[in-house]
């Protein structure tokens, strides 16, 4: 080649256009309430340390197990599936970028706007095409666009982020019946929320649903998901997936955590009422926020003048910064540029997010 | 959808016809003499456990520092480089793939036969056209097939897989210059080699330079590999790559296995002392071994009766399998069917290995 070329110019053409997906901010140095990635405020349970440790010394030489095979026996045991209905991935977000390989071409991958902002990073990677279906002010989900789309893939963000807002199975279910391709459930959130859509899978062999370890079992540093779905899909995903994607530690770790349910149902319970009471309180200020079914509050702030509005949200956002305290800012459509995210954070960082929106508030 | 049809039937059409990539054998059990997939007979640096201790604790509730600072930093001051040239992935495998995710489309991606058997998978899985290049007997590069070459991206093993032949900075430069598109030389084996090619980085700008922790470093179950490169295509590649792709644990271990060079080359010394002893006790009993610069041998057995050739490499690999060895056959190509690849494993090891020979051609 050239010398005074980039040797960028032999990327693909969609790939040299490509911006990549910007993560969530992560604040240098101690002193930040840091409520803007929706992590889980507290530590996972005591046995994932445990595991860890007993998988440690000397076997990290050898490749891991490629197939996770005591993972996927464990969740289909939880979730009443067989193994060969589960796969596991480096975080959920592996299993998302399987998921767009295996069957997202040209004009094929659908999402809803806003959803979980992986989805284009990945169709755009994949050179796919992208359908968006947008949300009304409702946030519910939009039935009748859904059935005409056009597309071979469909996300839906369940319990949606940033919202907040779960959808029933009653309405999941409508829309799986009525789209004639693969239907993916990223539960993320799902052990905040009141329903699930595992119980779908027995009746439609189109759906597929994913589950993470970031938000509830409090491992978003040890990378694990999975998804569920028929094992026909579970094969294709197996075909795509890297050979040793989940590695020993993550392995040991992750079934510690997934056998110790009590802790999970423990933390996500504790998270949950913290949650409702600060819905409760910010709804006192005569704020909206959307009921929330994950483990974070979708706020739309108004400031002493009873003003709302993106230059509202973003003052608080910038307000906030100022005090330490990181939250989320969507400035990018109006449905979202009035609102902030907030994560659920223990009790003391929760304290501090009411005092300092008390200062805002009086102008302090 | 109708209840009828496979779900497997909205995959891509490459997708369906695809054939995974098939790992190593795992034996079940103990007992095992598994010499089967080049992984290190010695642990990895005790430093690695106490890192990996040490960053366990409540953090892993946080996620990981997307671009594995850290890990760029050390690798640059390593090899000489800025932090700019260095991507960190979850194994080497990780690395491979956002570069036929970024480089290769219909008719762009080449290799040698026989080289690392990943490549094309990664294609398959991409739906990129593939130019495979064969070695022929010496094992050296084909300079002509590769200087008519028409591909975008062309991968050489170096040390190769399964030879272990390594090929010189000046044989390898020779087909970086005549090549119009990336080329990558995968390095898994290179602290086992007289030479590596980072030196050609300075000169050569379409150059990447792929490394891994599964060999030397022992850490196969940890998944860590990393690229070297211009900075504008690392930069493609972290585009391509997903943010949160190596966990807490592995950017701890890795970095801690990463700062213990003098640990690193007394391995690799001890594993380079045994190779070249078995190396010379098998030509003493005839049997042809290429010169290998990597942790494995691969070689040609003769039987009791002076033959050699497919029926016997398979008969001997058989043997040891009946002995609880498992080493590697290759039957796909005249090339490689009367061979077996032997990773060197430790003393104890070896002397099995050596013992069952002797028993195999005594016909006991």
């Amino acid at each position: 080649m050239s010398s005074s070329s980039s040797p960028s110019g032999y990327a693909l053409p969609h790939i040299q256009k490509l911006h990549g997906y910007t993560p969530g901010f992560q604040p240098k140095g101690d002193g930040w309430v840091k409520i803007n990635t929706n992590e889980n405020p507290y530590p996972p349970s005591p046995s994932v340390d445990e595991a860890i440790r007993a998988a440690l010394g000397g076997s990290l030489r050898l490749y891991p197990d490629p197939r996770s095979e005591a993972l996927r026996a464990e969740a289909a045991k939880l979730h009443g599936l067989e193994p060969e209905q589960v796969i596991f991935g480096n975080g959920s977000d592996d299993i998302l970028n399987l998921l767009v390989r295996a069957f997202a071409n040209e004009s094929s991958a659908g999402y809803l706007l806003p959803s979980y902002s992986l989805y284009p990073v990945l169709c755009g990677i994949q050179d796919a095409g992208t359908v968006e279906v947008p949300f009304d002010r409702s946030m519910e989900l939009p039935f009748e666009a859904l059935a005409k789309l056009d597309a071979k893939i469909l996300f839906i963000t369940s319990p949606n982020a940033p919202t907040g807002v779960g959808f029933s199975n009653e309405d999941l279910a409508r829309v799986i019946e009525s789209f004639d391709g693969i239907v993916v459930v990223d539960e993320a959130y799902a052990d905040f929320a009141e329903e699930n859509a595992t119980e779908l899978l027995v009746k439609y062999r189109n759906l597929v649903v994913t589950r993470t370890f970031s938000k509830s079992y409090g491992l978003a540093g040890l990378r694990l998901g999975y998804a569920m779905a028929d094992r026909d899909v579970i094969d294709v995903l197996d075909r795509v997936r890297d050979s040793y994607n989940v590695n020993q530690l993550t392995q040991a770790g992750g079934l510690a955590a997934l056998k110790d349910q009590s802790y999970l149902r423990a933390i996500a319970a504790k998270i949950c009422r913290t949650r409702d009471f600060y819905r409760a309180e910010w709804e006192k200020l005569g704020w909206f926020c959307y009921p929330s079914q994950s483990n974070f509050l979708f706020v739309e702030p108004r400031n002493a003048a009873g003003e709302c509005g993106a230059s509202v949200a973003q003052d608080l956002f910038e307000f906030f910064k100022e005090n330490k305290i990181l939250v989320r800012y969507f400035p990018s459509s109006p449905l979202t540029d009035s609102f902030l995210r907030i994560s659920v954070g223990d009790e003391d960082q929760m304290l501090k997010v009411s005092e300092t929106i008390e200062k805002w508030l009086n102008n302090v």
